[in-house]
């Protein structure tokens, strides 16, 4: 059976298709699915001990904080009563990460409702000198939303309102603590979605992607959340409200001091509150897998796609041919086209399903006959698009069937980007079970995996820093979504210049003076 | 006829035109066209005397920087030897601004090349505390970019290189003095399309557009230079140099620095060189005028637009009864529809024609049957597009022809949108030719303006600062897209809370202890 044929049966079967009212929710459940995946993982690991942090890296100091007291509990319970967190076994969760690689020791977790009691409660520890960490989810993957020794734990869990929708604007109000696939169900119930998507949805808090940045799926279509954040209130280190609570589009008066906070990792204070604009929801979904020969392909495939698919684009994913090997052994997908050395995922999403077809299947047309592309299938139904997207999705889940997985986050010029992939390969010979590349090529954001039977000190040696200066000679970053957490923060000079760093210094030194606002985190220890 | 009649013989007439492979140049042919109508107009002007700045605000005092002496020419020469401007009637043009409302008195015009060039500049100024402007196109509306007293000008005329374009990808790298309508032109060449276009695009300078975070005619679809901006190179006021210049769509390695310098107004450095990602172009624009009984059914009509034409919409403007009277009887430009309260222009662009007909058809054909719009036209040829889009874009020419014209340019929530301009026509009578509404709902910029034979004091007085508290109690924004500049800094606690203008002072005197950047602006004197 030629490519040909393949794709254009795949196209004959979805004009047959009948319009279907459910499209509009496909994307969502493709996501909770994703979660779910690694939520399931999560679990497997909850077993496994952590060591303390402080014990793992034994040359880490503490801060000249100062120590919780009984009174110090007194004074807290007065704030937030009822709501103040000792008894240890309920704070393991809290002290560790969610991928259980570092653990706190924190002694208290505080659970305020209001903006108020968050002010109240920084408000206390500034003058105390008590040192703090704010957490939502805990879903971050660099250490960032724990303690490292013994900061206050402040939850946005109960900071839970949506304060409100504006269903003409689209601009949604609403508190830190809100859970990301909550709001996108609320918005969706007005035909609208939330511009950001990812894996930890059904847990993570919007306070917490915007302290990250948080990218995602989405990103390629909407942008970052630089761009999609209208306004933010935090409560600063001092404990004074800074109210940038604008749900205005346009706003050019002073400096834009929102995006100061945006990815800031919870260094400058605590966001409490946002309010964001929210995109239309898509009614009409695609999605097509294509193979390719080369990686210049992919790129080739790109740039065509960008031109013909233009507005209804939401997501360019390739996937190497070792991670199609991965996901057939260690879980037993099946890879409907023909083998090729990549892979291409292309995403739609727009308010016409003919028309989306329409353009999907001249794009996919084109590409067979200019031999553009090897093979290729289409997909418009919600299992075949699953099952499409479960190819990709689901090789952080496969990653860990091998045992031992080193996870690297980069961002590249696509010029270089595969290239990264080959020289590890080549490196690690017989020092990893496999090196696989996959990710977000839409947005320059390489996902770069290495497995072993377990964890190996050679393994890691021959990867670390040798990807890290790789990436710094290409002009590449380091951490593409995850940010630097108490993970990566010494690798910081990869990415940023001396000038930058020593800014950013400077700026948490002039708005935490005392540096109680999550210690030890995104800025390098030296 | 009727209304329904009209709209359906637009829409057949549309379907049987070909398609034409010069559209993807109509949205650059119209904007061109808004820039000469401006530029005509400023030329109109240009025999009119303008106060010294220093002599209209008699109450303002000079800063404590140094005076300009000759050994300083001199050392300046050894910098940027041939580019150092001190011959009077060579500065006037630098000392005035555009709309020739301030003028200030600086005895020297420097012209740099290169970043080191403006390092050198600014290491020197900053030594001998000698007070700067920096200046682009010098195309701003609130006396921003040209000396208040004597600031040297710094121009970045000269830097107008264009480093490079990653057609893939789509990132754009230039230098801050590239005009944006050149940098148009570049990427146009390539499929793509920069996503800001505003009236002064013909002369105002890319660094200059991010300096005070332009918004303009695409906002609604291509969202703030915040999501669009990857890198900035910058240069502080100590003569450091700041790079931020990634060419990367994600990099979370600590604070988002570039961001502080989005809208900043040239008070914390001068931008030399920046990133940019630019869109795909559309190859496929239509255009639609609507008539529409009410400011609600405005409304009405914006949310269905937004749900039936969703990826497509490029632009939702809207102008009011007083408008249309105002260009057809100050220029003589005839609606093309039934009168009505209120216009509504639609604008959509994809990347087909057909499909975007289509769309557009629908949404038109359902708004006539539900009768949420009185009347309507639609255009996809060239010439009936940019007579539409006049009857908007040159409100601003023909609102010259009545005399004086009092501007305002806010942002506020759509709910209280049209009311602004009912209350002030209240307030005005008698005092006023006429008060006229328009602008961007779909970004909810409202273009307030007043016009009179000449300029009163009694109408000023009624206008101001009425005009500002209304806004301020519907928590708008002072100014939506221009910035505060020297003319509305000190209205900046009308839109900014207490806690965020003490935070941006902070940080103005962390970047610049001396003051030396751009004195008098941005921030309130007080």
């Amino acid at each position: 059976m030629t490519a040909t044929y393949i794709v254009k049966t795949a196209i004959i079967s979805c004009l047959r298709t009948p319009l279907r009212s459910g499209k509009a929710f496909l994307l969502q459940a493709r996501c909770l699915g994703h979660a779910k995946h690694l939520h399931t993982s999560a679990k497997r690991q909850k077993s496994a001990h952590v060591d303390l942090t402080s014990e793992r890296y034994p040359k880490l100091q503490r801060g000249p904080f100062a120590t919780l007291t009984d009174a110090d509990v007194t004074s807290f319970e007065r704030i937030v009563s009822g709501r103040v967190i000792t008894e240890p076994s309920e704070l393991d969760g809290y002290n560790t990460d969610w991928l259980r690689t570092v653990r706190g020791s924190s002694k208290l977790l505080l659970r305020p409702k209001t903006t108020e009691e968050v002010a109240a409660i920084l408000s206390y520890c500034h003058d105390r000198g008590l040192a703090v960490v704010p957490q939502g989810g805990n879903t971050g993957l660099v250490g960032g939303s724990v303690p490292v020794f013994d900061e206050v734990i402040i939850s946005t869990h109960l900071m839970n309102n949506i304060i409100s929708l504006d269903e003409v604007s689209g601009t949604l109000v609403c508190q830190a603590g809100c859970v990301l696939a909550t709001l996108d169900d609320h918005v969706g119930q007005c035909g609208l979605t939330m511009p950001l998507d990812l894996g930890a949805k059904g847990s993570c808090h919007i306070g917490g992607n915007l302290a990250t940045n948080a990218g995602g799926v989405r990103l390629l279509r909407y942008g970052s959340l630089h761009g999609s954040v209208l306004g933010i209130e935090a409560v600063l280190p001092s404990g004074e409200v800074l109210d940038c609570m604008s749900t205005l589009r346009k706003d050019n008066t002073g400096y834009d001091l929102k995006q100061m906070f945006i990815g800031s990792e919870g260094t400058l204070g605590i966001i409490t509150a946002a309010s964001i604009l929210c995109p239309q929801r898509p009614s009409a979904v695609s999605v097509a897998l294509l193979g390719c020969k080369t990686f210049q392909g992919v790129l080739d495939i790109f740039k065509q796609t960008k031109r013909q698919l233009g507005e209804i684009l939401t997501a360019f994913e390739f996937m190497d041919t070792a991670s199609m090997e991965l996901i057939g052994e260690n879980l037993r997908l099946s890879n409907p086209i023909g083998a090729s050395p990549f892979y291409v995922l292309i995403e739609t999403g727009g308010s016409n399903q003919a028309h989306d077809e329409e353009k999907l299947s001249g794009l996919l047309e084109g590409l067979m006959e200019k031999g553009m592309a090897a093979d290729g299938t289409l997909a418009t139904e919600m299992t075949k698009i699953q099952a499409i997207w479960s190819l990709r999705e689901r090789l952080a889940e496969a990653l860990l069937h091998d045992g031992y997985c080193y996870k690297y986050d980069v961002s590249l010029p696509l010029s270089a980007f595969y290239q990264l992939v080959i020289d590890m390969r080549q490196r690690l010979e017989g020092a990893a079970t496999r090196v696989v590349g996959y990710g977000h090529v839409g947005d320059g954001n390489l996902h770069l995996n290495v497995t072993s039977p377990e964890y190996s000190q050679r393994t890691m040696d021959l990867i670390e820093p040798f990807i890290y200066d790789w990436v710094a000679k290409q002009k590449g970053s380091i951490s593409a979504e995850h940010g630097l957490g108490f993970k990566k923060r010494d690798f910081i000079y990869h990415s940023k210049s001396t000038s930058a760093v020593t800014l950013m210094k400077q700026i948490k030194n002039l708005v935490d003076p005392k540096g109680i606002m999550n210690p030890y985190k995104l800025l390098p220890s030296k």
